[in-house]
């Protein structure tokens, strides 16, 4: 049955209008004033905000790391997002160093096909570039797995040196892909890590300590040096402070563009949550939270049009989980739980105080991400035959976050009690209603994988 | 009667579908697929992209300068323009020095109203920043002109120092204006003509010697470095060069965002133009033509967010008014044609060359300065309510770029003999055809006056 | 009679030596170890070091300035350098707007000549540059005046603009001389001032919020960047803060060398005195002190080779002349008594807390100004044939900082009870025992007019 | 027997004086004019220039590289020195991975002592830094080798990476000595090398292209990040290019000093040496040879004072050596001949065509290196009490440099043919007199080991 979307303020990165959306099979079919019925589902947006399903590029569900897994599944954690009003969602395939991109994609493949509530897509790491994974690259995008990730930390397990990075970036940029880089320098990381170890320093803090701006920064300066050699188009995920964000800046002065992705933590969260020897460790994630003025950095960034994507690098662990680490930092499973509640956070901390315009909320939450990770125009936008993944907020609605009434499997928050203005009303995935009224309406298997195609930006 | 465009490719930055755009009065009524003529005129646009209204924020029509006008009107300027798909212009009022902001509305009210056949709206370029023009700006932005240009060159003429400036920026934040800038040093160029005058160097060669970069990138940064300091929203027009551009970017370190635009020509055409003495005057501008790694860096700026607004400082003078500098570069007026061809140069050289994608093109020709110069959303994007400004491009047409057959009124052009690929079939402003096969289907009158609200980028 | 120091540790920039000086006549005759006496007198300067004497390059003596005077004359301006160690400074002669440059000359003969107890110079600020200005540039330099002030601040007084700057740059460029600045954006400043006084805010506080660390960046960046484009050696005066700073050394990435002095009381003095709005007239100069992160920028600035001079822009006012300001910080005389504890300021907070080294020592206070202000190799070193101007310093020895007890004609001292390790014993100028034990051992007229030749650093 | 100096234009980096100098034993006994000759043996120094012995802080003396060994040993090397005026050099022991500092140190002992005719001091190179290597840095440092060397590139043989890196520096640190760095990515050179020898480029001139700036750039920035962390104080060897020492300039803004050395070939050579397929090998060095804009701005940072030390990376093979790459540029030992003409080629390239001063020219070949390798006051100066290591310069004297006259054991000179303006006549060390009319006067045997001290710059 069709459905119509009546009368809601509909808002994409450039455009704003009060107007119905007509939504038949999985796609949007007109967009108008006082479009007829005519049998459909008639859902009223009057005084709503109807925006694109946020597509959040950055999760990583039942992730196997650090001895364990993290406690989304490809289930929960889609069904979440869709929750908080993302309707796609990018996972990470992590080649095992010493065998092929291809046997990962099957493991993965594995754990999500038939699983997921919501979209999702895969991004490929690759831990190990030699010979036998030059030859893979080329299969991988025709896939539709367009975005290859590398770890500059993490030596031993996801670290590539820089002899691997520039033959990957040659050979992405020959078939037109994208290569990211979790860009912190790892060599520097473990040091301290061990250094700390060694003292004694042992609780969340000294996560924290071990992960200083310049780890951040000079990967970064390094990851953009090599991609500028190479031309491959570049992307950091995750990116945190003033001194990664300056490389970047700096890069812009050789013509060289650097796209960037923050996480929602990095812009409302800072380090002072590491103090707190007992909870820090619900915070301990890489990189660690950082500064006001790197907060003040990244807003502005946003607004500077350098900070392009908005995701969360959701990876949850339950607290029994994170208790590994109890009594040694480097033993807490790193991440949190997020991907529910980028949107609306963004919404209330961004465009409720002012900080950005209703456009670069949708900007950054979805349609940045389309268009880089090659989804664009089928989604992150509302136009007529892209994929009707619709988000209606209340923009007045308030409500807290708590752990015990999120639908990520986690057991804490890091936003426990915080009181948002605008709540995701109803969402639609490809022309379901997904979510009504807090409740899932579509189930498991209902999310479908999306091959993506090339960057488009 | 409404109009019914049937099968488009409607590009906006944000999107990209096969759809039919029905126009109903002055508006866009509905956008969908197979939508019922019922009555309506259609236009087919199969294999034709459907954009938005170009809007050129940087035009100088019927403008007093050196002695004499620029030489098109309201009238001729705006037709030409809807020519050439753009079908709104911002044009500049200049305070006489010693006169009234209000004085000076009203010089240019009374050659424009009634007089132009495309939309136009109004910067105010404060020349004498004093307690008197301090109260006005509140009045002229509730006038609908919320942008307020300055001049750091032309001494004695509109150049204001750093004193009215600082206090003028303090005024329009105040008032959540915009403070726009010609950024270049007034008083190192005008020793530079000068001393090239004494030394009898008087061919267009020498405009061009007396404003190196320096004296560009000198300006703005200071511009920038004010602007920071106030606070204010801050806009450079007709950026040129490579070291301009890194001052804005050196800006962005400490968290400003300073928005730039730049012109089609500094794109395009570089200074090997100003060797030719006979015809060097058909491009002396100012800043002047640039060179090749100028335009790379303007290319790169425009990719990598930094350059936000596409406008030609369109004042075109005619042959006989530019041989009043026959014998002396001082004495030709500045300025060039070029309103008329920003779209389909852009479209031919930058999307077609694969410089730029196609939403970038619609992005930075007028979404942008819709957002920047408060007409959005309705200006600047194809959505719901918003004003039906249409373009319909071939993008296969080819055609070749002559004074003998463009529509400004003047007797050369600088693109003489280029052959571009993509043309401007139709062009709807207001829900009206206003070209039609290159003809004019509106007259003198049509256009009106856009009341501007504040910036909201 | 010839002087024999000996056993003193001699210390150059680039020597450090214990071992005997033979004075003979006005020069240094022989060093060695255990020269003979030969019916010199002999100052054993066992357990002492002995360094050059010290060049100050920025002094105000009994200079006319706001409807006053600076309180110290040449006499006891030169008298208090001596017991200060510093044996040459350099002073300021002001063109009078409309007059020309001999006339200033003239006038500040007139005060010098006779009067000095220590050995002086002039710069030249040329606060008018106009074709007859030029004219007199060659001139000016043939009676050993090398080095042209400018100011960038208080118009209508000494501000030269822009255009006034270039020209001035490209004619002292063709004769081989300096071109400084007092670089700070007056315009700015004066507004500032304006509108703190139109807000009754008018305590000395508001005298350095009126000269904000921008108006001196930008200032700084402006005078660099025409400097660069005319190629004449340039060098800033009293550079204070971060931000001029970075100008700087962004401007050494376009291979240009700027030179830079900055002043004892930037290093050492912060803005937290202006809170005192009883006493902060003591320190109302301008530039105004700065923060705490500005002095460790210039204490880097120092040791990256980058801040090449130290200062101290000597111009007291007695606190009745200050009281002139007492209900209107705009009408304090800008300035403050400096000269005499340049040299044991530096010694005791630089050397002695391990900031720079002894060399490094003698360079910034004597060896790069005698260089870069052509007086080398007479004076700036101890080497054969030099002048023999000679700073005796124990190491060890404390003293107490007082208006009560320095030489200079103020009666208040910024520094007032500060205790400081290591005092200038005795002093020698052009062969005399100039200082000894505290006490002037030359009188009025013994000091000499230096004319002084092309930079050579 | 003393020597007497007569009246020669003695200069340093801080004075310049017509006199004499006396020598007794191995120092300088005194300075002045007409010292008495008491039966010492006089050398005329009018009209020549005498100054400091030259400090070449980079050579490589018959050093284990490639499969072979460089051509010079320590007597052939350090007797070439001589001939040029270099009185000292400094060499490096290289630990060789999986052995102890020591041991490396006994290597290099072994083949120094007791063979060489001009000073020495060795740099230790930390190939490998572990917990026993820390062991040994104060060790080391009692032995009076103060500055740790480490390699950026050379992946296996020499590299550490930045885990071993930010140790060692850490471990310096505490011990107050320098850490130096060939600072290239070794990571890409390596696979540029592996890609242009599958691809079959093989020739000198992808010697080249397997070495672009940014390799050196990003390094560089590197090196600069991760000892401004520690806080050590450090130091990039032949540094080479504009990307490289913009990374040493960027990091001034955050208050950071990087000592640079530069070598002669870098001022002098450009890359279009690597054109010449038969004759490229000779200069086959990593880093290469690079650009013109690279030597202007190596020219420029030697008067900004950020470029501190001029070396030369002395590293010759003879030319059948050399040709055991004739197939393959990847296995042409890298190195070539210079120790020798360092002096005379900064003289007539830099001083005599007014690029930089007399004493700059002192100071960079001299005093610099002295001061920051601990050598200072003993070396790097003309003061009583220092070694009596001198050179007289014949300013006007004009010869030839060829690989038939040098005194390197080196079939071959990159400067074959060049003529100087300049030449070494008579040179010290420590008071003998060492090379006369071209004749060596000591032999083997007569250099000695210099114990240094810490840095002191």
């Amino acid at each position: 049955m069709p459905i119509l979307l009546k009368n809601g303020r509909v808002v994409t990165a450039d455009s704003d209008a009060v107007c119905d959306i007509l939504v038949e099979g999985e796609i949007i079919a007109a967009l108008g004033r006082n479009l007829p019925a005519n049998g459909a589902e008639v859902i009223d947006c009057t005084g709503k905000i109807v925006v694109p399903g946020g597509i959040d590029p950055h999760v990583h569900l039942e992730m196997p790391f650090m001895g364990t897994f993290s406690s989304d599944t490809y289930e929960t954690g889609t069904r979440a997002a869709l929750h908080g009003g993302t309707t796609t969602v990018i996972d990470f395939i992590l080649q095992k160093q010493g065998h092929s991109l291809r046997s990962a994609l099957e493991e993965w493949q594995g754990r999500a096909t038939g699983n997921a509530v919501g979209d999702y897509g895969f991004h490929m790491a690759v831990t190990n570039f030699n010979p036998g994974t030059k030859e893979e690259i080329k299969e991988i995008m025709a896939e539709g797995i367009t975005s290859f990730k590398t770890f500059m930390a993490y030596k031993g397990a996801l670290m590539i040196d820089d002899a691997q990075m520039v033959g990957l970036m040659a050979e992405v940029k020959k078939h037109g892909g994208l290569v990211t880089a979790h860009a912190t320098n790892g060599d520097l990381i473990d040091t301290l890590v061990a250094q700390h170890r060694a003292q004694g320093l042992l609780t969340p803090l000294y996560h924290y300590r071990s992960q200083p701006e310049v780890t951040e920064a000079e990967a970064s300066g390094r990851f953009a040096d090599i991609a500028n050699y190479t031309g491959v188009q570049a992307y950091i995920v995750h990116l945190t402070c003033e001194g990664a964000l300056n490389q970047v800046r700096r890069a812009t002065e050789r013509n060289q563009r650097v796209l960037v992705e923050t996480c929602i933590q990095y812009l409302l969260l800072d380090a002072s949550r590491y103090e707190d020897a007992a909870k820090g460790a619900q915070v301990v994630m890489s990189p660690p939270l950082r500064e006001k003025k790197d907060q003040a950095t990244l807003w502005a960034g946003i607004n500077q049009g350098l900070v392009n994507v908005l995701g969360t690098d959701h990876c949850p662990f339950m607290w029994e989980q994170k208790l590994l680490g109890k009594e040694d930092f480097s033993k807490i499973p790193n991440g949190h739980p997020a991907v529910e509640h980028r949107v609306e956070l963004l919404f209330s901390e961004g465009v409720n105080k002012g900080r950005i315009t209703l456009n670069k909320f949708v900007e950054i939450t979805s349609t940045n991400a389309a268009k880089i990770f090659g989804m664009f125009p089928r989604k992150g936008t509302i136009s007529i035959g892209a994929d009707a993944d619709l988000v209606i907020i209340d923009p007045n609605k308030t409500h807290i976050i708590s752990a015990a009434t999120h639908h990520m499997n986690c057991d804490y928050s890091a936003y426990e009690g915080w009181e948002l203005t605008g709540k995701v009303d109803t969402v639609l995935l490809r022309g379901k209603v997904a979510i009504d009224a807090g409740k899932a309406k579509v189930g498991r298997g209902y999310g479908q994988f999306i091959r993506r195609g090339k960057p488009n930006f």
